[in-house]
């Protein structure tokens, strides 16, 4: 738990310790600020004040200035008039809304601010609603393990909440500490559990929403099985805020496994380390928990900035996989990943390997890959790119990208998700340089295409990704994304400049 | 196999076999045909021969027959005259639609046609879009076990394809012989192994649909992982066919289990099923893959009706828990199976049980539960209810039910996915009887409403209850739900007087 909250607390101190503040500078996409939009002023201030109570309403730069900028400083308003409302019940998100459509107010709603891609942050001068408020657990049932929350509860108090009945959150992020179930939902967040219990797409029994209307959505349900009309849930999943606000969600959560092992294993080749993850889909079946890739620069990185002294295996190896396993039955487990070490390890597709002896050592083996990312931002500045991609492809765009971008001064380094097919490619420099960021982009978003990977695997659109979203999706697709865009939001008030690209 | 294949033929003969051929006598809601829809003609007749041959145009009444009623002859087409078209290319789906929705010419798109609320069959005169022979498996990853196919797959014959690479599909249904994996989709068809892989939500990784405008929806992704906009495959993933024709499927394959035990239990009041529920999950864990619940009556149905000479348990009790492990390993699996049994059968939460003792006792088991629905059928009438409901709920509507219908001279019994709160209530008469349908209807929808269930589990709504949607879903969310449907298919094309109700 410790290390988690230290973890969070790095996230949360993010925005002010960063060497590296400047706001959206690579933004070359950016639309200029909607002339529709209404700029909000006393009487508006005055109206929430009187609805939400003036304590929830925050309007000093002083106090908006955590809201509106993320916690990689990267993505920032570009203005100085911001309000930041904090309603505490979905009858006043909903009084709010309609207010603002009325107004033509644009809103920005706003969980735990740890995404990636701006967008949870205002461009302009969009009032930020931050659900932090609504964090109240509604119901737990303990033989469906069905969890009713609210959107404001923080991913890691419902994954400690539930443990003590047996349980976990199906979800499981770095930003753990920080991030909030709302945001998870509305990004659709992937993170180290979906090989193992599937997307929010499947998990989330139920939402209640807010439309840019104000009109509540109540599609609460904490049934598994609800063949009702349309799944309108499902449009609020990962359309990132700009379709509705996610007030209430109902999950389901797997049980808590008692046991849990975790190995590293090192491999020669990229093609080794896929052999790897077929042998662990046979072998340890059901107790697989969770795939992960590493290069060894990836590992380098952690050394240099991290408090590691040593590595924790004998040879230096270029390609790492980490395997997690967890299950109800500590002796079957461990039977299972011996089973499978002697088969990799004896066919020669694992060259070395360490299995981690108790809790503490497995919670170090994996912190060697979540510190990938702390690590790399202690740096200086880091261009992400979070791709899925055929496994065949996997490796190759970093090698390319390496190619690419070392004269110029960057490294380059490869992790992920190898599991869901998902890799985060991350460039380094001491300070950000346009040179490398033009020949990364459109570079690596178009390689993606190519192989019809996903331009963005977990970390959704935002504000960085709109001009690329045609890689990953066809002009009919995004027409018909526009068409529910206008359909639910006729007036565009909901999380503007975000997702969707400009109409050319 | 054999066994499967058998019951495939009964659902195929169905519409010959069964002894109660009625057409939709009891639907008191169909509305009226749309005077806005217009009715095929010869000069339409010519444009698809040209366009798919003459051989796939089916016009003749002996040859459309099949198409045009449900295999439990229930629901049938108001109209002799009838067309059905059989493409093979998505091209062909589009050029279709596009003809259908210039002329206003309405569809119904069909896959197996085993659907149980009148989803898949014309109400009047609809042309009927069979899927059939757009049935070829385009991909498969041993890797990733992504397996992409066209809509007109047979599920069960997808299953024997992945086998052969060691995985399984994440469904299973008794109609798997003749149900397409287009219909499974556009159905969001649940089925055994929902506990275990989850629902179609989660598992479908991309969808290729067919707007009823003609416009092809490419969202066939294969990646897990794909944040790229909203995700607008869910829309079609169990709208019934209404907003899109589903015309390919990219879907992920778990690995298939090499272990497999069954264990029939017997309980002596519906508290001890739900505590033999709990204590599976705790002691099973990641090997538990399904948790089936049927009462005597159930039991008793299929005695007397299906080739059972007798009772697997000695005792006879009033309910029973099917349990099912899937495992990589028998030795494990049976040592979490004996360790739950010690516990259930030493603390009295189960008062006697059997375990198969191999691979065909272990499907005769299964079969006892899956011939609960065939017996019904060929005992005579059944009224259907496929309920999801709050565990603590789950058996109360059956003992109701059964006080108010028992002096009808109606037979009651309970069944059903118990781990996915999933009840499927019948109510067995010899012939139809207008007082026994009265009695039930709006009565088990209500009082599903009352406790927040849902009054369609895993069948859908069809033709059957859009006049009962509103006992599941808020105005508000029938209201979004109309202008999706608006949106996606203004003239109303696709399968109409389906799904959403009459607007008042």
């Amino acid at each position: 738990m410790l290390a988690s909250v230290l973890r969070s607390a790095r996230y949360r101190s993010g925005a002010k310790s960063s060497r590296h503040c400047f706001a959206i500078i690579h933004d070359y996409s950016t639309p200029a600020r909607n002339p529709a939009l209404a700029c909000w002023n006393s009487d508006d201030k005055s109206y929430f004040q009187q609805l939400l109570k003036p304590e929830n309403v925050l309007t000093d730069i002083e106090d908006t200035k955590p809201f509106t900028v993320d916690w990689l400083v990267k993505y920032k308003a570009q203005s100085n008039h911001q309000m930041v409302l904090k309603p505490k019940t979905t009858a006043q998100v909903s009084a709010i809304l309609n207010y603002c459509n009325q107004r033509n107010l644009s809103v920005v709603p706003q969980g735990g601010n740890t995404g990636l891609v701006g967008g949870s942050v205002p461009v302009y001068d969009e009032i930020v609603l931050s659900m932090s408020s609504m964090n109240n657990v509604i119901s737990f049932d303990e033989v469906s393990g069905v969890l009713v929350c609210e959107a404001g509860c923080i991913l890691e108090n419902l994954d400690s909440y539930v443990a003590k009945h047996g349980y976990m959150m199906p979800l499981d992020l770095g930003a753990k500490g920080t991030c909030q179930i709302g945001g998870n939902v509305a990004t659709n967040a992937g993170g180290l559990r979906l090989l193992r219990y599937g997307s929010l797409h499947g998990t989330v029994l139920g939402i209640e929403a807010v439309l840019a209307d104000g009109t509540v959505i109540d599609c609460l349900s904490t049934m598994r099985k609800d063949n009702t009309g349309y799944d309108l849930k499902q449009l609020f999943i990962g359309s990132e805020g700009t379709l509705g606000v996610v007030t209430k969600v109902s999950i389901l959560t797997p049980p808590r496994s008692s046991s849990k092992n975790v190995a590293l294993l090192a491999c020669e080749d990229f093609a080794a380390c896929q052999k790897a993850f077929v042998e662990a889909k046979k072998n340890l079946g059901e107790v697989l928990s969770a795939v992960e890739f590493m290069d060894r620069q990836s590992l380098d990185i952690v050394f240099s900035q991290q408090d590691w002294t040593k590595d924790p295996l004998e040879t230096i190896s270029p390609f790492y996989v980490l395997i997690e396993t967890s299950g109800s039955n500590s002796h079957h487990d461990m039977e299972k990943l011996e089973a499978f070490l002697e088969d990799v390890m004896g066919s020669g597709v694992v060259v070395d390997g360490t299995v981690a002896q108790d809790a503490s050592q497995a919670q170090k083996l994996f912190m060697l890959r979540e510190d990938i990312s702390l690590s790399l931002s202690s740096r200086g500045f880091v261009y992400k790119y979070d791709i899925s991609l055929p496994l065949d492809q996997y490796y190759k765009i970093v090698e390319e990208v390496r190619d690419i971008v070392t004269p110029l001064g960057a490294e380059v380094v490869g992790f992920g998700h190898m599991g869901d097919c998902n890799l985060h490619l991350n460039v380094s420099t001491r300070e950000y340089d346009e040179k490398v960021f033009n020949a990364l982009e459109p570079f690596v978003f178009e390689w993606t295409s190519k192989y019809r990977g996903s331009i963005s695997s977990e970390h959704g659109i935002g504000t960085h990704k709109p001009p690329f979203l045609h890689l990953s999706k066809s002009d009919d697709s995004i027409r018909l994304m526009r068409q529910v865009k206008q359909l639910m939001d006729p007036k565009g008030i909901l999380n503007p400049y975000k997702v969707l690209p400009n109409e050319i």
